[in-house]
């Protein structure tokens, strides 16, 4: 059973060395290469591998899928920057502000669709990894689409905006987990309960995402405190703080919401505590994990394979401690 | 052996029976139903079950790759047009035009997914059709990058733009045309040649496009002559004249190219007519149709197999007869 940081290190290695695109045309192919060597954290094709260790040695297919699911999140990347008008991406430019908007478009697309290329190189499995991985591309743009959706909506309840979430970021985390299983011949049963593993730490990663947003150590972070709250972005804390507030409360937030007071981040705090959502939000992230940790206790085996992915969903969920 | 016209009416009538778009989020879903409602020739589908025709019945595997091909063909209009900032489609308003650029962007990215995801429904020959399918999506996006390309380049030759347009346009009919064949089990070798055949079609079809939009009749095209030619588009004309033209001729027409008088398409097509290139195209869709025709002789299956896919070819590259 290997530790996350030595399946990081060994992705990485495979990955860079069989990166699929050729040399030309450039201008498609220089993009793409440009995100991938950016980084990130490489969470979704290691918990592929992981998850296929749970059942055996970690298998060509598994290899492919975990490529698969890398290409397919950075292909989102690229196109929810340009969605999302966002100049930067880990601190670097996003492809569509260096290299243009077409180039952008382009770019996430053959990103996109040499993801599936790597998934068909599987030979075990590949009409059920392809189910799932289908399944998930059209809840991630879903989940897209409903995340734009609510930048003009006012009424957004807490079950929509965990639904959207779900579909946006959670979905392909759990997806990874079950074709890593898949690729080792775990039964339906066992795979699905990994998936659903993968679902709740996705969402209480998300939601510590919101907290930490808010109320983390930025210099941990390496980002401002309050960047959501500055684009007003309807997150858990500002979704149950309208939720739970009184009336003078409620009149407070809609009235931060409107201005750009220079102590709106501040401000806006004190009422996410005056309201109780910063509890809830905690709250929230310890039920998903309850729930996440659970469902790993439930897949039939060993108990000692599971240690490396119980101690990544542990790591994931305490980095501001 | 059914016709192309009962096989359209045949085709039209399941793929709408059986649009895999869910009603929500409709502003993700309805540009999908948006824009396969305004119709298309449906070539690409058509001779998919053509092809698996010529092997044996068409079963549900050969509806699967043919729907496959129609929502991947549309997704790439979705995101052509909004690189290509054209307004109309079909005399319609495009995706983007409608809806907006994100919009256009996410829809044409999960009709992408929803191509996969009718493929993945195949259970015969998934994989070596999976292959066909991401080689050719891989060309595609790079031929649309070479068109984007050459809008840069004064020095684009013939066999640059005869790559360009087998990337773009002919590889996809080629793969309709192949994975059509494996749905019914064809060999390699036969399968190769229905490639090839819809391979030579496709240059053939695309060619026989640029001389009838500056040489075509109008009213016979439901368009205007000479789009091409405002649009300084380097057609197989433009870039034939250029490399045919005497010293006197190749400033005549840089002088046209660089500016936009009124005569502008008529004074062009002189000088297409003048440096023969006109005549040069005429031949070159003669060659690639005598390619294909030839192509689709040696595919080892009897003549009258062959008839629907022949007269289909014929039909196409004469429609200005």
């Amino acid at each position: 059973m290997q530790s996350f940081a030595t399946l990081v290190t060994a992705f990485e290695e495979r990955f860079s060395a069989t990166l699929p695109f050729p040399a030309a045309p450039a201008n498609l192919y220089d993009p793409c290469r440009y995100l991938l060597a950016i980084g990130g954290k490489r969470v979704r094709p290691v918990v592929c591998l992981m998850a296929a260790e749970l059942f055996g040695e970690i298998n060509d297919d598994a290899w492919h899928a975990a490529a698969a699911v890398e290409l397919f999140h950075n292909f989102t990347l690229i196109h929810d920057d340009i969605m999302d008008k966002a100049p930067l991406r880990r601190g670097q430019a996003t492809v569509h502000q260096k290299y243009g908007l077409t180039a952008g478009i382009l770019s996430g697309d053959v990103m996109c669709i040499f993801a599936y290329e790597a998934l068909a190189k599987a030979t075990r499995a590949l009409q059920p990894m392809m189910q799932v991985f289908n399944r998930t591309a059209i809840e991630v743009c879903e989940g897209q689409q409903l995340d734009m959706d609510f930048e003009s909506r006012d009424n957004v309840t807490i079950e929509e905006y965990i639904r959207m979430i779900t579909l946006k970021t959670s979905v392909l985390l759990a997806c990874s987990l079950k074709m890593g299983a898949l690729t080792n011949g775990a039964l339906g049963d066992n795979a699905n309960k990994l998936y659903e593993f993968g679902k709740n730490m996705g969402i209480a990663f998300q939601l510590q995402d919101d907290y930490l947003d808010a109320f983390g150590e930025s210099d941990k972070l390496g980002k401002q405190n309050g960047g959501d709250i500055l684009a007003n972005k309807k997150t858990y804390l500002l979704i149950t703080a309208l939720a739970q507030a009184d009336a003078n409360q409620r009149a407070a937030i809609n009235e931060l919401l409107a201005g750009n007071a220079p102590d709106k981040v501040q401000r806006t705090l004190e009422l996410f505590s005056a309201t109780g959502a910063d509890k809830a939000c905690r709250a929230a992230v310890a039920r998903y994990s309850d729930l996440a940790f659970a469902g790993l206790e439930d897949v039939a085996i060993p108990t000692a394979r599971k240690e490396p992915l119980r101690q990544l969903a542990a790591m994931l969920l305490e980095r501001d401690k």
